[in-house]
């Protein structure tokens, strides 16, 4: 199933993606969902159509945990080894945003990148969770950029500015919960041209050794996300420019960069 | 006024820290406070001893923004340079305790250390804060122990793991909310016995240095804290340990550290 939150004329819901039009992203339904669908979703039967909605992230983390460096290629292109140990940061609620709100360029930073990444959605309060359990933790799984100042995170060596600041983790555009994530191409558009395309397949820790590592540390709680890495290719955003992040399954995270008012 | 956040027989409040008995801790009194204090605190008149509640972290953050090698001192002890930026990271919500709380010794490290630090707790929604405007975003102060996986520090090169573990953002005892920051002693005894000893003017980024290169980057909710970085004198924590960190016009936390059961 695929759960959007969304609002309309000021009421926040969550509903079920429904194609009622052969795949034609103006026949989208969602059918509005009865309170919170993390233990079951009861649909309403009520629906409304996708394009008269603003979507809203689809789930409202309390942490977002991010490692760097997960796939080979994108720590060689930046002149990184591979870490022996996963390398794990925060990104905080503050910078969470949903698909089709505006990334905004900081006036602190003049090479802001796109990182394209699968990003996993906690459905359950846990911690230590083996490695038998974790699809059992795991809600589901939405698109992600993981927006970065590159200037200040070669400057500042911890990234909580470079990697924090507000509009950079853009979420979306909802989260599909039935999906094998071990194989899914993960793509970057900046403007319709490719700029990244990776395979889930060739993150160095996987999703399972990720949430087993990120729970061996701390508890995680429903609507938590860990973000799994980005593959190579990534580059600089301009004031002006829409950037696209689309996962095999799940849809496209569409974002425009505009300039800080 | 001291403002702390409590529970008793179930409920939670918070409540003003009365001394009707001349100094002694015994003697000390909660005048419970109507609803949240943010937007100025109305007092019921309804008094409870501390000694008859349990202390709970005076605020919830949704997040803790610190910033390492802070203390020129403290830099030099870990044979580390002071940063030409301030190097920020991230504590989560769920590394929050209070006062008389445990500090649970991880299974993945084995050398735990204590670090005592001036928090700053924001009052008020902010963004891009200007240094004249520092102070009226600030709600008050109080005392944090920023406890770390040093081993993991080093190892894992991004401290989310290390820094951000369960039990290792204990804050309190109570808020203070009018109090000059810029020359205070910070204090961190274990078992007792002094470790640290600092003061607050030897900080390298001040207070307001602080408020305002943040919140140059992200937005802080009322509730958010920032740490400001430790003295001189860390070292390690053992299972059994009482740790305590004090600072002059606040007062003093207190956690015990146990094995994780």
């Amino acid at each position: 199933m695929r759960i959007a939150r969304f609002s309309i004329d000021g009421n926040v819901a969550f509903g079920a993606v429904e194609d009622a039009g052969g795949g034609d992203p103006a026949g989208l339904l969602l059918d509005i969902i009865k309170g919170v669908p993390y233990s079951g979703a009861q649909l309403s039967g009520t629906k409304v159509r996708l394009s008269e909605v603003r979507l809203l992230p689809p789930v409202l983390p309390s942490k977002v945990v991010a490692v760097g460096r997960n796939y080979a290629e994108h720590a060689a292109e930046l002149g990184n080894e591979v870490p022996e140990a996963a390398m794990t940061f925060f990104k905080p609620s503050t910078s969470v945003i949903g698909s089709g709100d505006p990334i905004v360029y900081p006036n602190f930073s003049d090479d802001v990148h796109y990182e394209a990444e699968l990003a996993v959605v906690i459905g359950t309060l846990c911690r230590e969770v083996p490695r038998e359990r974790v699809k059992d933790v795991v809600y589901g799984y939405t698109c992600a950029n993981d927006v970065t100042a590159r200037d200040l995170q070669k400057s500042e060596k911890q990234w909580a500015r470079a990697k924090g600041f507000d509009t950079s983790c853009p979420l979306g555009p909802w989260v599909e919960t039935e999906l094998d994530p071990s194989d899914l191409t993960v793509q970057c558009t900046v403007n319709g041209l490719q700029r990244q395309l990776g395979r889930t397949s060739e993150m160095i820790r996987t999703v399972e050794d990720l949430v087993v590592h990120v729970s061996e540390a701390m508890t995680l709680v429903p609507g938590d996300v860990i973000l799994t890495g980005t593959p190579a290719g990534v580059g600089p955003l301009s004031v002006g420019d829409e950037v696209a992040v689309t996962i095999e399954g799940i849809g496209t995270l569409t974002n425009k960069v505009i300039k800080r008012g």
